[in-house]
């Protein structure tokens, strides 16, 4: 029996083929618990301001204690990185079965450094590890050298992999597991794309206990019985359910951050993307299984989830099911984010129709009016060909390159790319998208949630006003939540605002049976201000500014159009100062934590 | 009367329009002489890890104590800034009239801020300063502006602007001076662009005189008697008479640096392409008067320079004057610097041969067979058209942009690209290219000259082998050296490796004469050897590390073509034991300045 921490990283040096196993003391398990939390530290460890693509930047996956333990929501790995869109904090994350299965073998984490010298991937094995050639699998799609990997190494291999875009160094390219899952957001498929690396395939044979089995159970089937009650919706429908909420409330992302919201939404509703489903899985012990699979034509392709709906849907209006599923399968396939993907395409059609650019410059019929034109110029992105070539660069970059004004109207934060959800609609969320350690998130701190609901994430006697610019404490007690949440690491599903279930009593329960280590929620949360402070901290040594907490000129000076929201906008002035208020709550001022915050927090040693 | 310094620097903030006069004390004139060593000052006194566009990212005009006074090579000015090329110290210099106009208007230096709400344009006069509407120039060339501007301003204003290059923020526009001089490299006129400053005009009434006018006089009546003897062919030719030896010995690249020298020398050899000289002009003071003008059917044009001459000609195999000429007149009026211009130019050329590129995605007709394309490419680059936006990007990045292994093919150090000196052939300039704080440059050490004649830049009796990898200690001797001319600040020409006439001797006997400081030569190496560890001081700080003194691949791995070094290679594993002799001689272990190097040259106040 393996116990929730195994205090053991393995760092594997792919320009040596060195492979050594360091440590992980019992200070940093306590104080950073896991996850983003050792995702952070190992950052902090590394140089400062290597470029994201310098062999010698590392790239991180870390499990958390919850991981592969008997419970549900423990399915998860995170992936962590210096962002090839941001030049800050990147990290990623995703379910499936890759990080109980890296428990299983013995391991907490797992750095890579170095850059190989030819094509190869990484096999771990209960605590070894071996690199091997992947000569033969460079330049096949994600689904088939996960395929090929998994025939390779046999049974119960888990794989996390890249496709064309990430051996292109697209800097959006995602890092692909279990076919149809993804280490999404902020350009880790570049990154190992960079170190020559197609894949990370892991194996373990040992079983992962918590300290205390009896309270864990205990809890799960609590857990499992009011997830049965409140998540009938994404049960049904998987992640597509939050559209309606988006649409009838004027805050979905329209024509590339026009409108608010679509009058054809029928064509592409819940419903109707549900027709499409013909498979459901689970991640490893979940009984929700949010994951649904979609058949068109010839195409089947895991989703769409709400946020490729939006991005490949409503942002450029995409009117039909099939187009949407089609791009997915085209971005699964070649390992595109598609967040990013349908933001630099709708992007486009913008710049297209303001006429900034011409059809002569991006090489493609495409247009509002002609959205399928997508199929043809996503891979022209992943293979970086053409006007791809500039898409690549992910908005931000690809404006600058563009240049003629460009720059003021594409919409990202520190180069991220926005999920969906519309900052000028959802007051708590533009705080979210404005201070989240990535970029523009959503799930760095779930602030649509309360925004769209009204209702107050832990405490459901307050109201919660989406147009208010009272929202940052709210906004920073979510945030420290949720670094907590990513570093257990458990699903957010389990952790939705307001209906958890698992909530701040929740979590200190399941760290507890996880670890034996007794722990208020109020100790939790120094946990999650400590881990979203070290965050922080490493992208202000790489030169991060609140000048970068803040965002392009067209999101405070056009209002939303079409739309229940119609009209309403982000005040700078107004926003500036929520922004001041959460830098006060955080201990953050200017936006650099301070020398007494990092003191309070035990954070010194980093500096 | 002025004195030689005036210890005063001009402020301008173009966000608030607010000016004040800072003072330069007495200690920073000691140390850091003017010029380089002031820009140095100012950068270091910005705030680390700013993009170069930041509003609060500095512009630097500084000109030095040896400027505006009675003595030829007096010409010069020094722009100082961090470059959107390489993100590392920025610096470019031209001759013509600005220098000593600011030095008349009882400057030393002006440092620009911020970023103008509309395009606008300084006017300095008399250590004051006014902000203007640029609004009426925005988008004119560069030749049109500055006639504008002088009209505006009245008699005797000198110009400094940007054309449409640096409005769009190609990372290569240059800053034009007297309707042919530029401060080219480095992407000054981009940070311009940035901050939306057209152009600074320069007024000043005063008369600056040396601390001893009667020494100054002697020694300016010897160097102008000696210049006299030995600059002939620079007389004659104008830097077009550098090719006869770069051709001779195989170190003219040509064809994107695959070959070393071209069988078609004749037709674009100096005598051809002084055929088509018609006017031939002075900067401030100089009895050589290298600037020659020439005519092609309607395009009249300072140059060509053998340094676009080689750009524009050889490297892209532009095998007429008339090309060469025509190209040169477009990069001067859109405002692009020469230098990178022709190798994105050339680059392309050779991708396209490679295949690795489609004439579809380039968009023009251009090919090594067919170089007067480049008349068409070239405006595409400064109004980022097409694949034009992507050359902006200068080969570095436009190489990572484009992908499909064409990193490897580029050839830069830091993100500049390098003049007409071939680095396989020249092994101290190649060191020179590696080192240089402004990335592949050839005027902060002059290593060309050696490396050609085979004569030591200071000591006749030693014989230079341009093949030596023991370079490293001439290289760090002469980069003091040139810093310190780049500081007081002269012309180049007056201190030619061997011929001088201004060597070590007359450097502190100009230097006496015109501060009143004693200063013998070894104390003013010690100055060259704190202004060169300043700007290193600087880039380190912004990020850059030993690896970042390299070339990239194809250098150490592809030997040079045809022409009399056929074959010719740099070698890896021994360039790296050169740059390890020249950090040990200038006690940067690896790469950087060591906290007891800074404390011995007093530059601790900085760290």
């Amino acid at each position: 029996m393996l116990e929730c921490y195994s205090r053991k990283a393995l760092v594997v040096d792919l320009s040596s083929k060195r492979v050594k196993t360091e440590e992980i003391s019992e200070g940093i398990c306590r104080n950073l618990i896991g996850g983003k939390g050792f995702g952070a530290h190992f950052l902090m460890e590394s140089e400062a301001n290597l470029s994201p693509y310098d062999p010698e930047a590392p790239i991180v996956l870390a499990a958390g204690p919850a991981v592969g333990l008997d419970f549900p929501a423990a399915s998860r790995i995170g992936c962590f990185f210096k962002s090839p869109l941001t030049g800050f904090f990147g990290e990623s994350y995703c379910g499936g079965y890759l990080g109980p299965e890296l428990k299983k073998a013995g391991l907490d984490a797992m750095v890579v450094v170095g850059k190989a010298e030819k094509p190869s991937y990484v096999l771990v094995e209960d605590g070894e590890a071996e690199v091997r050639s992947a000569e033969h699998l460079w330049g096949l799609d994600c689904f088939k050298a996960e395929e090929v990997i998994k025939e390779e190494c046999g049974k119960g291999a888990q794989v996390a992999c890249i496709g064309p875009a990430g051996e292109n160094l697209v800097r959006f390219a995602c890092i692909s597991h279990d076919t149809g899952r993804q280490l999404g957001r902020c350009g880790g498929g570049a990154v190992m794309g960079a170190k020559r690396l197609k894949a990370i395939a892991v194996k373990g044979s040992g079983e992962v206990e918590a300290n205390d089995p009896d309270r864990l159970r205990k809890l799960r089937d609590e857990i499992v019985e009011r997830v049965k009650k409140t998540h009938g919706a994404l049960m049904k429908y998987g992640t597509p359910a939050i559209s309606v909420l988006t649409n009838a409330s004027g805050a979905l992302p329209t024509k590339y951050w026009t409108d608010g919201s679509i009058d054809w939404f029928e064509d592409i509703s819940p419903d109707r993307v549900a027709e499409k489903y013909f498979k459901k899985r689970s991640c490893y012990l979940c009984p929700i299984g949010c994951r649904h699979y979609s058949r068109v034509g010839g195409v089947e392709v895991e989703g769409p989830e709400y946020e490729t709906w939006f991005a490949l849907g409503s942002l450029c209006l995409a009117k039909d099911v099939e187009t949407i599923v089609k791009a997915n399968e085209v971005c699964d396939r070649l390992g595109l984010d598609t967040i990013t993907a349908g933001n630099v395409v709708a992007f486009t059609m913008y710049l297209l129709e303001k006429g900034l650019i011409s059809r002569e410059e991006v090489g493609v019929e495409i247009s509002f009016d002609k959205p399928e034109g997508m199929l043809e110029l996503l891979p022209r992105i992943a293979y970086r060909k053409g006007f791809g070539m500039v898409l690549a660069e992910g908005v931000k970059r690809a404006s600058e390159i563009i240049g003629r004004g460009a720059e003021a109207l594409a919409v990202h934060v520190k180069g991220l790319e926005p999920p969906g959800y519309e900052p000028r609609v959802l007051k708590g969320m533009a705080l979210g998208y404005a201070v989240s350690s990535r970029g523009a998130c959503h799930l760095r701190h779930m602030s649509y949630r309360p925004n769209l609901t009204g209702q107050h994430p832990f405490n459901p006697d307050v109201k919660v006003d989406r147009s208010s610019y009272m929202q940052a404490e709210m906004v920073a007690e979510q945030e420290s939540f949720y670094a907590l949440v990513d570093s257990m690491i458990l699903c957010k599903f389990y952790s939705l605002p307001t209906i958890g279930p698992i909530l701040w009593r929740e979590l200190a329960d399941l760290y507890t049976a996880a670890t034996g280590v007794e722990a208020t929620p109020k100790e939790l949360a120094k946990a999650g201000e400590r881990i979203t402070t070290l965050a922080r901290l490493y992208s202000v040594r790489e030169g991060l500014r609140k000048k970068d907490d803040h965002f392009t000129p067209r999101v405070y000076s056009e209002p939303v159009g079409k739309g229940p929201a119609q009209g309403e906008s982000l005040d700078r002035e107004k926003f500036t100062k929520m922004l001041e208020d959460y830098y006060r709550i955080r201990g953050w001022p200017d936006g650099v934590p301070s020398r007494e915050k990092l003191a309070e927090l035990g954070l010194e040693g980093y500096l």
